[in-house]
């Protein structure tokens, strides 16, 4: 029966809501004022955390104050620190105030961008804040969207490299794989990428049918860049014994060492087969928002099909957003769109609009839009810039104490924010010593694999980072060697 | 140079995020209060909204209460409100606020759950709420995460379909296509689903290189539930000439008008071929946390490969969250498994833990289980079940107006709070009334071809609807008809 008195509280009563609101956003200041003083990583063993969670879910309510209290007592001892200004593993991830609230607001608006139609202004204003970012970055007029391009907001790096594969695979197989599928279709189809691409393209690969295999990992020389040369050979003798060299993904800031492909000669190479040329700038690519490091990070994106990077990793937003833009954006959805019935409505009809749902994997998609526009807005270019520029002086300055000392070798120049070292004693030594250090939960660093090393990075990319967390991190480094 | 003082203000300043996030949780608690008074979809153009926005990004920063003010002004009115209480279109996909507050604590915390190791905790309150859910939804012990299967929360149920495809492709290719590709396997690779599945299953098989026309699409009885002789009838004719029929998508709870499939008899025609059985529930399975509704929605799950819904469609959790729960994990990680040097890591290799990066597409991922969490916890499940409910009542309520009408069909009974329902007068006058009803912006509902019939859909589920909604929406269009 119908029921209108309504036995329990509605799922969202304003007044609750502003109470807990605040007892919420106090919490999470409260965290970010108290981070400098926690072990960045936790000291927890497998199952720690579960065990301390009831088995079964709970009947009826809990308060707040109860919840809270068990973030604090079980879940937060257990989480590494991502804001934490000694966080320098990995690509940081770092959000800001601006960002986190238009979460917020995108939460609490609680609307879907799937279709222009089923929220218009969240479409409108995802196109408007990527084109201004194109043009914050400096990169080509080809991606804006008043052409035949324009952006789009994905989850992460992986899935924009996912998205632009497939687009890739069915331009080179004129429209063809996406119907009747790359069994049927005789000639194997080939991508490239570095040694020291991200993992998500071979990932990619596998997903898409091509086949890890069919990815080729071209060398790359002491730096970490694509050797053009051995790219363009590969694609040649791929082509001349009748495979289809389809796609390339050139790193613009590799995750090993923040090494740059030379994208405008690996340009020319990729439009000789007219294979997809796609431009994972997923971490670097930020730093295109100052002029002075601009340069070498779009030369060829005006010939690339698509370029993307993080503003989730260095530009303050906080995760998940991934920009990715396309030169030609019928190219992807040709690749992606489905209208079933139930989807079909005027204005996607009459071509006049974007359907993001068709340019991405997911039917569904949040207001992700907010959370760049606001921390645009409330930040502003010129912070940005600084933030930026801040962190590439600083991991300079970084370099500079590693190199000064005796026991370690620099094992390349600073790539923007990143600097790779080892202890001149071995791997051995490096990784024992990275253990140490990272022990201590003072600070935090990872590992890659640089020239055949095992090396330690530094990544500075903290939004709450300050120069005396850096040199702070060198003492201790200093210190364990 | 270095730069000790600071020149802008830090990215996250937590006092002024208290002001700041008071702010915005207060607008928000505004928008929910003045919702009712809204119109549900907006009245503008293409291009409306992002003519008022800038040309160009700010270089310098505004204020919150200048961006809110531009949110009023500009945004807003360009939403549809998903959150109305009188927006019954596609599925409703309602918030809470405990799932806001949880989503608010995640981009807070800003950390990055891809791997056990990058944040413990992210990973263990995912895998035990997972296991609660599964027990609130009386789901079968091969699911839990005790034994060889487990749950992982993806954004959608469309990355859903994807993953459990990929694993299927890979198990029925003996874990050979992920690395040789499809193109090196001399028998297609055949996909089943019903003519009223998802356009998800669809877009996947094209995705990962089977191929649109690879997914036979099986014909529906009167009802909309796939009719399993066509089914076992396409498996055999496929299987005898050598294909290899290699994955079944169930659906509980189709878009158009809310049909179950019989997955208990799917499930057995599945396994004569080794084919991977999906069940997509992604809207309906929340119903199965009612015991009374639970013995449909849960029948053949048993035997299910993967299970699926979206706790953000009907149960009160934000947008996105959906729950995917595998049978045999081994199957999911085998396929979707990278770790490069620069992931690998001491827990992980111990085999101890769970990396959720195996499980999905995207690498990183954002702390989602803490709005499940927090919407379990601060509701509780007896308040869940009274939400599905009264939502089911009121459907039963509205079907019965309907069928009282003489100038509407009501064209099925209504499957649990979806009602579909057309004029007598024909598929042109019932898209006319529908045009009509939603122009009001007093109510909101969409369409779907429902046993060839062009049909009016009702799905109840906003957490703001009440009875009073319901009832109001039917004088609409009684009046309008």
């Amino acid at each position: 029966m119908s029921d209108q008195a309504r036995p329990s509280p509605p799922p969202f009563d304003p007044e609750r809501f502003r109470v807990e609101g605040r007892a919420v956003v106090d919490w999470i200041a409260d965290y970010w004022a108290t981070l400098a003083s926690r072990r960045v990583t936790p000291d927890v063993s497998p199952g720690v955390v579960a065990g301390q969670l009831p088995p079964g879910p709970p009947e009826g309510p809990d308060s707040l104050a109860e919840v809270l209290a068990d973030l604090d007592r079980i879940i937060v001892p257990g989480l590494t620190h991502w804001q934490h200004p000694s966080f320098f593993g990995y690509f940081p991830a770092s959000a800001s105030g601006p960002s986190i609230l238009g979460e917020l607001l995108a939460a609490g608006l609680g609307v879907q961008g799937m279709l222009w139609a089923t929220s218009p202004a969240c479409t409108e204003l995802e196109t408007k804040v990527l084109d201004w970012l194109r043009d914050l970055l400096g990169l080509p007029e080809r991606f804006a969207s008043i052409g035949a391009g324009g952006g789009v907001i994905q989850d992460s790096a992986s899935s924009g490299v996912l998205v632009a594969m497939v687009a890739a695979r069915e331009r080179a197989t004129g429209q063809r794989t996406n119907a009747a599928g790359l069994a049927g279709f005789d000639r194997p189809l080939v991508a490239y990428a570095s040694d020291d691409a991200h993992s998500s393209v071979e990932k990619a690969a596998g997903i898409i049918g091509v086949g890890r295999e069919g990815l080729r990992k071209i060398p790359v020389d002491h730096r970490g860049c694509m050797d053009a040369l051995a790219l363009a050979t590969a694609m040649d003798a791929d082509a001349a014994v009748g495979r289809v060299p389809f796609f390339v993904a050139a790193t613009v800031g590799t995750t090993a060492s923040g090494a740059i492909d030379p994208v405008a000669e690996i340009a020319a190479i990729a439009a000789r087969h007219a294979a997809w040329l796609h431009v994972d700038a997923a971490w670097a690519g930020a730093a295109a928002i100052c002029p002075e490091f601009r340069g070498e990070l779009v030369a060829g994106a005006d010939r690339a099909d698509s370029w993307g990077f993080n503003p989730h990793k260095w530009l303050l937003v906080n995760f998940d957003c991934h920009a990715l833009w396309v030169a030609d954006r019928r190219a992807i959805v040709s690749a992606l769109s489905m209208k079933p019935e139930y989807l079909r409505n005027r204005a996607s009809e009459s071509g006049a609009v974007i359907d993001y749902a068709d340019w991405q994997v997911p039917l569904g998609r949040r207001f992700r839009a907010l959370k760049l526009w606001m921390t645009l807005r409330m930040l502003g270019a010129e912070a940005l810039r600084g933030h930026i520029r801040r962190h590439v002086s600083w991991a300079s300055e970084f370099a500079d104490l590693v190199a000064a000392d005796p026991r370690f070798d620099l094992l390349l120049p600073p790539n923007l924010s990143l600097v790779c070292f080892a202890l001149k004693a071995g791997d051995d030594a490096t990784r024992e010593l990275l253990d140490r250090v990272n022990a201590t939960g003072r600070t935090f660093l990872t590992h890659a694999r640089v020239g055949g090393r095992f090396a330690i990075r530094l990544a500075v990319g903290g939004g709450t980072t300050t120069r005396d967390d850096v040199l702070a991190t060198w003492r201790v480094l200093e210190n364990l060697a």
